[in-house]
């Protein structure tokens, strides 16, 4: 049975990490890709005392620190989220030392299962999963996926060196990816499916430098090929067509909170689907915590350094919990 | 006319000065010790991304960091902050071309007056001014200030070799005081006025390794010298004498939110003089923010990620404010 288990090992988790072995708490660090969606940022330069530090090296850093107090992070996928209430008897002795029964307390216990099928017992969470990719949604985009289907320019446009690729975007982050893959592709084609305002200024912008082909009020319908990516299916004619031969095709439409696991255990969030937390990082579930990208916290302002920050609360909240009577 | 100017040099004004660079304010920071508090620290082993680094050199890294954007940090004090409320007219043309007046618009300007008589004017001010160490408030203390008398162990124990000092100390602070002053002085007195739950706990688990003097349930009422401290007169008799002889007293009873300046302008504080912040850093007083440990934010848990988050915050909140209706 662990004092906490954090899930996801980006900023916030990692943080949450170090914090939780100052305070000596059992737990046990779980994440898919430990660094998280910072891996992807090929500069960081606002993460204060280093000017300037690839986002792999400055997780590297992290992670160091983290494992510094003999807690290895574990990469596997938490898959199911199980919450098991417990009622336990609480009573006091009587002067006769006889127990006497009071009642009954409610605290949470959970059983994580990860997608390795191992299972950990835990008496608190920290969700700290960020945001995932939005996808398309599209037939052949799944099948197609680290096949030619791709949801990171950053990591993955040098394996398109002289290919012919295309570009789904939305606003800046569209732009960015097309910025990169222009380095390394022959031919780029960048794809907005509707042209709203923040598209619109960030295109204004950029036009003079960008040398990729714009295709504007166009929607991707399909990614057909065989083994491979070989061309996908518009919803309109394009220069004569409906197909676009392409070998590469990035999916840069922005993220969302990851909350599959929240949602399995009752995890309020808002609109935007962000995680609600109270000023310490509790969430509305006993015993659960949120940090980092996925949450309400620092107004929302997603940095490296707020989801550390938060890490490192949601662990002070969790010390306080588990020291409190429920657990005594 | 400034954009902001940020008061306090610390972790949380030193990034919301990196934040506010790279949101292109023209701004200004200005600090009495550029590093804050932290330079006070020894060893530094919770900022993620250093194992262990010296809180000098750590301060020293984020500082440089701060200045790449070449935003020099002014070494300074902020005595006085005026507030000027500008009543703007506002008004719009009429398709005649004539203005046609519609009202006034309220927005503040402020004027900030340093110890070296320094004058600024800017739209919008964060208060990063951390916390100052408590004060015995007893005669001498100030006189002696720097000639013997010391509010910081850990930065002025060594210019105590072989010399006989006093700690007059609360909870752990005053423990860990005496700890490094033992490396040092000849000999070492710990003062404790009274002996709360904190304190006694502390010394619990410390006394088999504190080669310090326990002076238990006794004030310090005066401090005494010539040019510098000659000795220390407590409110009874310790040892048969009123009088105690020592070359330092160092004061170590914990440290407030340095609010002084906050007062001259109507921010808000709360029960423990933490300045009142929204979820954004903003204070009751339009133009006003406040990051760091100042604040009532990161659910007052006082680190120096937790700061540094809370500046980035503070500086998007006024990136925001600047660029609304009422700045343009």
């Amino acid at each position: 049975m662990y004092d906490l288990i954090i899930i996801g090992a980006g900023p916030a988790g990692l943080t949450a990490s170090i914090y939780a072995s100052r305070y000596k708490l059992n737990h046990l660090i779980i994440g898919k890709i430990p660094g998280g969606l910072v891996l992807e940022a090929h500069k960081v330069e606002n993460y204060p005392g280093f000017r300037q530090i690839s986002g792999m090296e400055l997780m590297q850093k992290i992670q160091e620190h983290a494992e510094d107090f003999r807690i290895k992070v574990k990469t596997d996928e938490v898959v199911r989220i199980e919450k098991k209430p417990q009622r336990t008897p609480k009573s006091r002795f009587a002067p006769t030392g006889q127990a006497i029964l009071l009642g009954e307390e409610e605290n949470s216990e959970f059983e994580v299962i990860t997608r390795a099928n191992e299972k950990y017992k835990t008496k608190s969470i920290i969700l700290a999963l960020g945001t995932q990719r939005k996808k398309l949604n599209v037939p052949g985009e799944e099948k197609f996926l680290g096949r030619g289907v791709s949801y990171c320019a950053i990591c993955d446009a040098m394996f398109f060196k002289n290919k012919v690729v295309a570009v789904v975007g939305q606003g800046a982050v569209g732009v960015e990816a097309a910025l990169v893959l222009e380095k390394h592709a022959q031919k780029v084609y960048l794809i907005y499916r509707n042209i709203e305002q923040e598209s619109k200024k960030v295109l204004e912008e950029i036009k003079d430098i960008l040398k990729t082909e714009l295709i504007l009020d166009i929607k991707v319908m399909e990614v057909k090929g065989e083994q491979k990516v070989e061309r996908i299916i518009l919803d309109k004619e394009y220069k004569g067509s409906k197909e676009l031969e392409v070998q590469g095709l990035f999916i840069e439409i922005g993220s969302v909170p990851a909350i599959g696991l929240a949602r399995q255990i009752g995890v309020e969030v808002d609109g935007q689907n962000c995680i609600k937390i109270d000023s310490g990082g509790a969430t509305n579930v006993p015993g659960v915590y949120a940090a980092g990208d996925i949450t309400t916290g620092s107004n929302k302002l997603r940095q490296i350094i707020t989801a550390a920050a938060e890490g490192a609360v949601a662990v002070t909240s969790v010390y306080k919990y588990l020291k409190s009577e429920a657990h005594k």
